[in-house]
């Protein structure tokens, strides 16, 4: 063999004139199905034959990438998740911007790993931490790390509140010879928060879900109860995880009185604030966080109220030095260099299970840069002006019943005929199929209620009016 | 409050067509830098200046895309990774595609929640699901999920394994009191394992680190007798995680071995096969795996040897049952629904800990349908050529010492005069100050060495030429 061999493969265009058109074109026609995207439907379902089109085998031969994309255009787009609609209300998504967008593919074409290493996406994250630790009036020397998204945030929440309660060993010792840790969350929850306890193997059985108040609020009296009586019990309570921004309603858990509690009982404080912690940015929305800036630890994401494309998740930590201890490992192919690319402390990698992570905080920069945090903050606020507007126009009917208070920008609601909660399920059904919106469905006091979560930035009150409209003939259709 | 209430802030662009100007500009430039990226450095370091950019605090104010675009072409990209270079050879890092870049684009555009929900991008992430069964020799029934890398998704195995061995019951009981697990891995296995059998509250005392072999493979009478030994001490052996390609050589473990071995002693089998699970699209390098496709998980990465862009890790696993009740969760405002968009059987967020997940899998999609696997598995074969290339080199001169047998794509060397290995240090540190070359550092045996992992679709023979110029005189300067 010498370097002389004959052609040699790469993944280069071999045309780049050719592939430039095709990406410009891609990028025109994405850009020009966002700006006329009220038009459209919310969500469609995609038919049989589209289906079929994703149920070919592995590739083996090459095609060309205008090709690829007409596939694209016709089989996906049309059939993909709506997020990007001012109707699209269901569950709690992020919209996503054209900055965005502009900034991944730039990150794509960078394709730096994030895991750590001396390169200048490190020292973006590490702003992205300092801005999180300003935003939530953290201190400025906190950790923070992205990660998928607050499901995953709260897990890494819960190890590392794990290690310290029970010490670094637990490392190589395990948790079989450790005391029984029981944890506390409200019953509003997020099921990610079970889910967090389960995968550290601490057990459900060991959560304690405190029954919330009428506002949907953890019950501040319970939770001692259930303190006590675990620590009569033997148990070792070590973390409080508050929610900031229930998924069913919004509602926001007295922080303040549980960072108060937390830290008479010498309990990690973590707080699930997956869209609710982003009310920092509004002066008018922020009084209803307080003591969220006492937390131990606050799991967010920056691709839902803040709309950083998916997925942008966040963990910030008060303690660095637990947390780095509860992740950081010593491995020869990853030991640091005094100068050269294997320079630095502190890299991603020491704190979260990741070793390769994209450049999440690159599309995060371009948001917060290109927007400034004053207009975020006020299209968050918005989409609660929003929310309050669709109540009223719900309360001026007397075909639906709102069912929970609006704290924040959630609205839900019932038919008033409907007893069992079965017609809701079919209105949703019904606005889901026709495609004219996308609530979505979900179950307070033992009853289906419909939900409309406002998140979405392009929402306005003009589109509420429209939603009644569909809405109404929607509850018409389902009896 | 009604509808016709003032100016309505949201995050789109307020001028469409300069948008467009600048988002296009952006692409060009990020596709001439990648056409012509083989003239920059590899590598620099940010100066202080550069630094400071990112030391700036929390941004109020709105700014120009166009300015903040001109900060990342000036202060960003130089300063990047360098992965994309053909002369990056440290660490295991894949160097992307321009179509990779296209992808992620549409991805973010589209900017899809890929955790659940009946929508296109769930077809397209179980075609995927398909394609590495098909790819990999699993059954077509396989589950599968993206997660960003193979750290997580090792992490994920042993969570797959512990409750494949302690049964499901574990999620609510803990594990505190279970039977102690034991697991076994080579003492070359990657550090993340270690990590995975920590988080996963087992501890790393009871993960047993089996010698290897002078190829670097896990000696499998030691492993019989570590599992025997546990046995007899009444802990109860549950996982044997095989490497396909060590991250300091590439050893590939006897994978046919450990596989009948953990068949005979019914422990869970995983393979952490982070680049070397692909070998599987090189009909050469496919027998070198020969034993995966009897594997109950593998973890692999798409963003290594199939370069799609960070992050695109994923988990395959032979039994969807135990998958899916290891992560499966009902959340009354997760349930499905028999149509629209609330619609499905077993979404993604039923198969991992993640709920806001973006679209992975397009950018593998496009990857795989414009290359075909026969190209990405002839640029794979290329690089391990380009790796016995680079050792021949290395070999005609008396000034280094190949350290380890070449077994796929990764050469670990010494400079000859250097007995304690801190001139390899210095030579590495030297090549990547001067931006001519970027390897890594490992350790064998103790001593420090150079190692080039030979990863990027671009790196060509010619280039290992460069590369041994540009080493001959770090090497000179190192003394």
């Amino acid at each position: 063999m010498t370097s002389n061999s004959a052609s040699e493969p790469d993944l280069d265009p071999e045309n780049w004139d050719e592939f430039r058109a095709d990406a410009h074109q891609a990028l025109d026609d994405m850009l020009g199905r966002l700006e006329s995207i009220r038009e459209g439907k919310v969500w469609q379902q995609a038919p049989a034959e589209v289906r079929a089109e994703f149920a070919r085998g592995l590739p083996r031969a090459p095609q060309n990438l205008s090709a690829v994309l007409d596939v694209f255009d016709q089989s996906i787009v049309p059939y993909s998740n709506g997020n990007g609609h001012p109707l699209f209300m269901g569950w709690v998504h992020g919209a996503g911007t054209p900055v965005g967008m502009v900034a991944e593919m730039l990150a794509a074409g960078l394709n730096s790993n994030c895991g750590g290493r001396n390169h200048i996406a490190i020292d973006v994250e590490r702003q992205i931490v300092r801005w999180a630790a300003e935003m939530l009036g953290f201190p400025t020397e906190s950790s923070g790390v992205f990660v998928t998204g607050t499901s995953m945030a709260n897990f890494l929440a819960v190890l590392v509140a794990r290690n310290a309660a029970l010490g670094h060993d637990i490392r190589k010792k395990g948790l079989r010879s450790a005391p029984q840790l029981t944890a506390y969350a409200s019953a509003q929850a997020h099921g990610c928060v079970i889910a967090a306890v389960e995968l550290a193997g601490i057990g459900s059985d060991n959560l304690r879900l405190i029954p919330v108040d009428e506002t949907g609020r953890l019950r501040i009296d319970l939770l001692k109860e259930a303190v006590a009586r675990d620590r009569a019990q033997g148990m070792q309570p070590f973390l409080i995880a508050g929610t900031a921004g229930t998924v069913n309603t919004g509602a926001i858990d007295d922080l303040t009185a549980l960072a108060d509690f937390a830290r008479a009982e010498k309990l990690w404080f973590h707080i699930d604030g997956a869209f609710g912690a982003l009310c920092a940015l509004s002066p008018k929305l922020r009084p209803l966080i307080a003591g969220l800036e006492r937390a131990d630890s606050v799991a967010f994401d920056f691709h839902k109220w803040a709309h950083v494309p998916y997925d942008a998740g966040f963990l910030l930590v008060r303690h660095p030095e637990i947390h780095h201890a509860t992740f950081a490992a010593p491995m020869t192919y990853l030991s640091r260099a005094p100068s050269g690319l294997a320079a630095g402390d502190t890299w991603p990698c020491d704190l979260g299970p990741d070793l390769s992570r994209g450049f999440r905080a690159l599309k995060t920069w371009f948001t917060f840069r290109v927007f400034g945090t004053d207009r975020i903050g006020a299209c968050i606020e918005h989409t609660c002006d929003v929310a309050k507007y669709l109540e009223s126009r719900l309360n001026q009917s007397k075909a639906y019943e709102v069912c929970a208070p609006v704290a924040l920008n959630i609205v839900c609601f019932s038919l008033t005929s409907s007893s069992d909660g079965e017609a809701n399920k079919r209105v949703v059904m019904d606005l889901h199929d026709s495609g004219d919106a996308a609530p979505s469905i979900t179950v307070l006091n033992g009853k289906p209620v419909i939900r409309c979560a406002i998140v979405n930035h392009r929402t306005t009150l003009r589109d509420i009016d429209t939603f009644m409209d569909v809405l109404d003939k929607a509850a018409k259709r389902a009896g």
